[in-house]
C-alpha cells in the first residue's frame, strides 16, 4: 500500500501531524489520547522495533532491510513509532522537529567536535 | 536556547535528518550508529519520557506543559526521542514521514470510522 | 497449563533460574544470549506489557485480571519479562533478589519514611 | 551497602515482595502504585538498563561487570527493575515465579529442543 501523496510545498511533518490528528478526531479517540497513554503506546510500539533487532548482530542490524519481510516489519514499526510520537507531541502543543533542533544545538555544545571524535562517552 | 532556524522552503524534517546526519558524522559516530544499538538508544530515551508521566494521572499529564521545569523535561525528552527515531530511520534508509502516512492509510482501512467511533478495541 | 512444582525447601527463584538456564543450553541459545541482546529482549516483553494497560484508566488497570482473557495476557507476559529479567541476571552472575533488596535498603534511606509520606516526588 | 540479610529457610522472592509492599506502606504510595502507574515505572527503568548497553558491542556487554563503576550502575538497574516487577506483580496478585514457570513450560513445547537446538527463529 502506498500512502496518499504529500501536497506540493507543503511540509511533510505537518502533513502527517494534521492526519494522524484528524483520524483520532474521526473515530472520537480523543478522550484516551492522554499524553499519559499515548507515552505508554509510543514506548510499545518501541518494543515491538526492539524484538526486530534483539537477536540481530549489529552487522546483521545494519542489512535487515534487504530481507522483504523484516524490512517490511521494520518500516511498519518505525511508521506505528511515528504516528504516535507525532500524535503526543500534537496533543501537548509541542513543534517535534523544532524540539529535535533545540536538543540538536545543545548536544553540539556538550559534546565539541574536536573532545567527542570517535569517543565512546557519549553518541 | 533557540534552535538555528530552518530555512524557507526547505521541508522541516528534511532539514532535521541532514543535521542529525552531519552532527554524527562530524564527530566519527558512524560506527556505533548501526540500527541496533540506534533502536537501543530510542528505546532509553522513550523510558526517560515515560518516567515523566508515571506518577501523574492521566488529567494532569494533559496539564504537564503548563508546569515550567516539567514541561521542559518533556519537551527535550521529546527532542531527544525525535533526534535517535530520525537517526535509525536515515541509517536505514527509511523515509520516516512516508512511512508513517503508509500505515496511517493501513490504519485507515482496518478501522473504519463507523466501527471504530470511540470504542476501546485499538486507539 | 500449569508449571511443574517446585521441590519443598528450595529457593523458587534459585529455581527459575537454573529451569531458564537449562532451557537455554538444551537449545545451544548461548551464543545469541549475550546481556545486550537479553537487555533488548528484556525491553521488547516489556512493551508488550504496557500494550496491555495503555488504554485503560488507572482504575481500570486495577481491575485487569478479573477479566479472565485480558487477565491471561497479563499473567503471561509478567512471566515473559520474569524469563529474560532472571535470564539477564544470570547471565551476568547477579543475584537479583539480593541486587534488589540492596536497592530497597538504599532507598529507605533517601526517602525516610516520615518525609516520603503521600508526597509525589518520588515512589 | 549491604542488603538486610534473608532470614534463613524463607524464600528469598517471597521476603523481596513482601519488603517492597511494606516500603510502600509505610510511606503510604498505595494509591500510586496502579498497574499502569508501575508498569510505566518498570518500563522506565528497563530503559535506564537499556541504556547501560546501547554503544556495547555484544562482546563487551558481556564484560560489563568488569568494570567497577558500569557493572555497579547495571547492579542497581537490575535492582530497580526487580523492585518494580516485583511490586506490579504483588499489586495484581500474580506469583512471579510461578508465572515464568508456566510460560517455560509453554515454550518447552512450543520449542522442543531438536527443532530449536541453534536455531535464529526465537530465542
Amino acid at each position: 500500500m502506498t500512502a496518499e501523496p504529500v501536497e506540493p510545498g507543503r511540509d511533510a511533518h505537518a502533513v502527517l501531524r494534521d492526519r494522524v490528528r484528524r483520524f483520532a478526531e474521526e473515530r472520537d479517540w480523543q478522550p484516551f489520547h492522554t499524553p499519559k497513554n499515548l507515552a505508554m503506546a509510543l514506548a510499545g510500539e518501541v518494543g515491538e522495533l526492539l524484538a526486530e533487532f534483539q537477536w540481530l548482530t549489529p552487522e546483521q542490524s545494519a542489512e535487515v532491510l534487504a530481507d522483504p519481510e523484516a524490512g517490511a516489519r521494520v518500516r511498519a514499526e518505525l511508521g506505528d513509532v511515528m504516528i504516535y510520537l507525532t500524535r503526543l507531541a500534537d496533543v501537548l502543543g509541542v513543534d517535534l522537529v523544532e524540539a529535535a533542533l533545540t536538543k540538536l544545538d545543545e548536544a553540539a555544545v556538550r559534546y565539541p567536535v574536536e573532545q567527542a571524535k570517535g569517543s565512546a562517552a557519549k553518541r
